[in-house]
């Protein structure tokens, strides 16, 4: 069926929406591909419903070939499994939550770990049903603190989200490469341009777990890629490449200085080199500080406890790579009340020793090792300590991943540099392990007709959020600009020649592209200009877009492929020139 | 790609779940199409989320053969809209509402008029951009009273939605013809057995208004259908045949007589008879009596009045008609409160006479007509009055369809006589008229440049609920069984023969079966008793059942249409027989 302009469902803007921060949300809103309803809660008009339902369709297609089941699963969920897990509380605020009218609680499903889990429960209990791959395409919820970016980061968005249920953990590990390669595909199919990142966790729990986050300047997540090889993380997942220990034996004592006002790290390098002090013989930089960060982790069900946190001062402390490290504890900066309170913490000067001698834990960053000398705080006003040697004059409680990463950082195994890319999450896939099917107490009979804990995974892909990506990655300044593989349509007809002659032959082209499989949008519009026709094509971004204009009277045609050079063609070969070029 | 019985999401159930009511949510719950999660929300499991998205399929079709664009809202909505209707409020308990982080109200769409007026009004603006007729087929909510029967009525569940915009009445006729048709089509397609009723309009508001219902025993509304003629009406959309008026001249005058122990229609019609009273020159039935029934009427953002509803005492009050009838208003019974405050009130004796000299309004059924005779209360203690005649006696001041409609009852337009029978809503379409638009202030440019509020229809299946319309209709004492249009597999490959030679015979027929593009379960469980896929195949109920059995060593296979006789036919050519049983 063609599908007219002059009937399409379709008003495209000029001006770009007001509360628009990224380009792909300006043009997919001035195309007339979505539209907002509230915020991160979006319409899909027409076209942009066409683009969804293609990806879905290839995610589908990919995860049918891996052997995945696909179900549905309801989005409005009872409290009770979310309960049994925690999670309708360690939630917080992204958890939509509501009652029904009996004053039962539920909540719209931001994820279905514990539904799935239940369900395999309810239907499966021996070796012999597994292995299982079920997955859903569904509408999820997440009350973001920040919606952003249109469907990007949207309130309600679609989800593939699959689970893989095996008895032991080879199985687990099989699941995790058939979703692995599956997701590959699915993003090599749509032409997403993504690096796959080892990721943390998170909230999910689990082991093994990796991102797959596509390219983007705009992109909300950094990433670290290795110049020398194929390494690539999340930022929170960067293993900091250790330091190196050295022998304590013969290093300089550790001497307490006098060192008023210098309370941060510039004043207190400023200070080392005023007062004439080297460390190794060279000029003290902020790398030869210790930077001592008190924080508060509060464990679940937990009091907060006091910590401190050591990294090489000329590197911030990451915050959420703290986070991510000490998870599911939360962590908070120390206030001034607990400054107050604790007397033996001298803001501006506090160092290890006393945290220590106050049985406050010490968390050092993994460059913190025996035999690295540091200038560190003294403990007292106005005092910091000069050599204070690691292994001999303070011992961290264990190392944590928290300091800052930066581009020019040692990339793991050899693999040259670090460097830092911005990138929008499409895909994750964990290993999840038992923590559901334990929580849930699933046990199946094994081969031995023993009980035994099933082993999961959990696997997503961000269906929505890739019409974003796509458009993100592809426009330009005209436009968007699709792939064939998701175009709402692959070929727009531009009739811009009023001749009757042209009408027609615009008619026929369509109609015959049509009969051929082709998916044709048909500017058939009578009273709009050539030129308006011309932007609302770039702005729409078709692959291919067939004009009659001018040079009909001769027989000929344009032909362009979006964001490339137009070509002149015969206008009695369109059809099979248009077909050649689809095919490619 | 072949489904195989052997690695299929599935177990079937030998055992009725316990909160089952009716067969079909019995058998699609044994049969693993769907499991229940809580209250009216249910997960779609491999069998049935196929049976949906083919019934999803030919709806989208027949929706776009008559213009209508396919488009996707969110379920998740803002209040604001529906407070300008004033549904935010009127929905009651049905609504599920909800609050994000920020404490902004929300709502999970119920039904999608304000919705779609919005957009239509942000998106247009000129007569040239109508018509249009959108749709959505989606998750929908409402949290009723009483879920029943499994997906018959949830409280999450799917459906489709359109709403028509045109200019003028003209317009929404056509509209609204294109719809009746494209819904003929679709319940035609499906092979449901169904009646389009006249309906009132309910909370929709507007004008002309039919129901489609699939005709069930288990179906929760009630329609009437004429003997001799294609007239079908909901129940609360009868239109009474009116009385026959009569010359008041020369009948008898009104007698008050002393009636004590008649305070039902029962002890009255007695009393009557043995006091010797006749009416007209026979013996008193209880349609000579006028049964005044005393109920508050309640106007939206008014106080509750008293009114009187006269009906033959032959008939009880319908409320559900009463309710439809008055409609925004609520109704309900006068309480003893209100007997015991209203003096002019009494009990067992409310007549028409004291309700109009205290200013109460009373509203009759059309048969008690100007020149009607009867027994009525006599609005004192063991009192009643005979001969009470309408318009001389007594004068309602309107007519309403609140008596009980019965089998038998005259058919308008002489089609005989009406029949009740029970159906399941499974399509409703509506000429809402102006309520949306002029709501929210849309104004379009006409022809002469001139404003117009646009006028609308709204049209809704309820696509999940065919599912359990078609398992309802269709189930036998066996099992399930599906139209091939929506089968989740078209054909059921048994192997039930052990012999090496009838699993490759079994598995090459699937194979040669699926690269002709039909649709194949085949049950290759290799340690299921043939007893067993038996009992599972005629469960499931795909509509051909192909069993490799112990005729197979003689080249013999059998075919089965569900719920019909089993052909032995030649395995050699089994591929073409089912194929062409399939085109039938």
């Amino acid at each position: 069926m063609i599908t007219r302009m002059s009937t399409l469902f379709l008003r495209t803007l000029r001006e770009d929406p007001a509360d628009a921060e990224v380009p792909s949300h300006k043009l997919l809103v001035r195309a007339g591909y979505i539209r907002r309803v509230a915020p991160g809660v979006y319409s899909w008009l027409p076209l942009g419903l066409r683009v969804l339902r293609k990806i879905e369709d290839i995610v589908r297609e990919e995860m049918n070939a891996i052997g995945g089941q696909e179900i549905s699963l309801p989005a409005l969920l009872p409290k009770e499994p979310y309960e049994v897990t925690g999670r309708w509380t360690e939630y917080g605020d992204a958890l939509f939550r509501l009652k029904d009218r009996k004053d039962a609680d539920y909540l719209l499903g931001p994820t279905h770990e514990e539904m799935f889990t239940t369900l395999v429960k309810d239907m499966y209990s021996s070796y012999k049903d597994l292995p299982a791959i079920l997955y859903q395409i569904q509408t999820k919820y997440r009350d973001e603190e920040r919606p952003r970016a249109g469907i990007l980061r949207g309130r309600e968005f679609v989800m593939k989200d699959s689970y893989s249920f095996n008895m032991d953990d080879a199985g687990l590990d099989e699941a995790y490469a058939l979703h692995r390669q599956a997701y590959q595909n699915v993003f090599d199919r749509l032409g997403v341009k993504y690096a796959i990142c080892a990721a943390t966790s998170g909230a999910m729990g689990g082991s093994a777990s990796e991102e797959f986050l596509a390219i983007s300047p705009n992109g909300e997540d950094t990433f670290v890629s290795a110049t020398g090889g194929d390494y690539a993380a999340n930022v929170e997942a960067v293993v900091t490449q250790p330091g190196v220990e050295r022998e304590i034996d013969g290093l300089p004592a550790a001497e307490e200085h006098h060192s008023p006002n210098a309370e941060t790290i510039a004043a207190l390098v400023d200070w080392a080199n005023a007062t004439g002090i080297t460390m190794d013989g060279h000029e003290v930089t902020a790398a030869d500080t210790l930077k001592c960060v008190v924080v508060k982790i509060t464990e679940p069900g937990q009091e907060p406890e006091l910590a401190g946190i050591l990294v090489p001062g000329d590197r911030e402390v990451d915050f959420k790579r703290l986070e991510a490290s000490l998870e599911p504890a939360a962590v908070e900066m120390a206030s001034d009340k607990d400054f107050a309170t604790s007397d033996f913490l001298t803001k501006g000067y506090v160092g290890p020793r006393a945290l220590a001698a106050n049985e406050v834990k010490v968390y050092a960053d993994p460059r913190i090792v025996k035999g690295t000398s540091w200038i560190a705080g003294g403990d007292a006003p106005e005092t910091h300590v000069v050599n204070l040697v690691c292994g001999r004059d303070f011992t961290p409680d264990g190392f944590i991943e928290a300091a800052e990463v930066r581009e020019g950082d040692p990339a793991p195994e050899g693999q040259g540099t670090l460097t830092l890319e911005r990138g929008i999450e499409i895909g994750h896939i964990f290993q999840l392990g038992r923590k559901y099917t334990e929580a849930f107490d699933v046990q199946f009979l094994d081969e031995n007709g023993k009980r035994s804990v099933p082993t999961m995974g959990s696997y997503g892909i961000g269906v929505s959020r890739l019409v974003a990506v796509l458009a993100e990655q592809r426009l330009d300044e005209k436009g968007l600009n699709w792939p064939v593989a998701v175009a709402p349509y692959q070929v727009h007809v531009v009739c811009a020649n009023k001749d009757q002659a042209a009408i027609d032959a615009a008619e026929k082209l369509a109609e015959q592209l049509d009969a051929r499989g082709v998916e044709v949008l048909l500017d058939d519009r009578p009273k709009v200009s050539p030129g308006v026709k011309f932007k609302d094509a770039e702005l729409l971004g078709m692959p291919l877009v067939a004009i009659l204009g001018r040079s009909f009277a001769d027989g000929k045609m344009e032909l362009r492929v979006r964001g490339a050079e137009t070509e002149e063609i015969e206008a009695a070969s369109a059809v099979e020139a248009i077909v050649s070029r689809l095919a490619v």
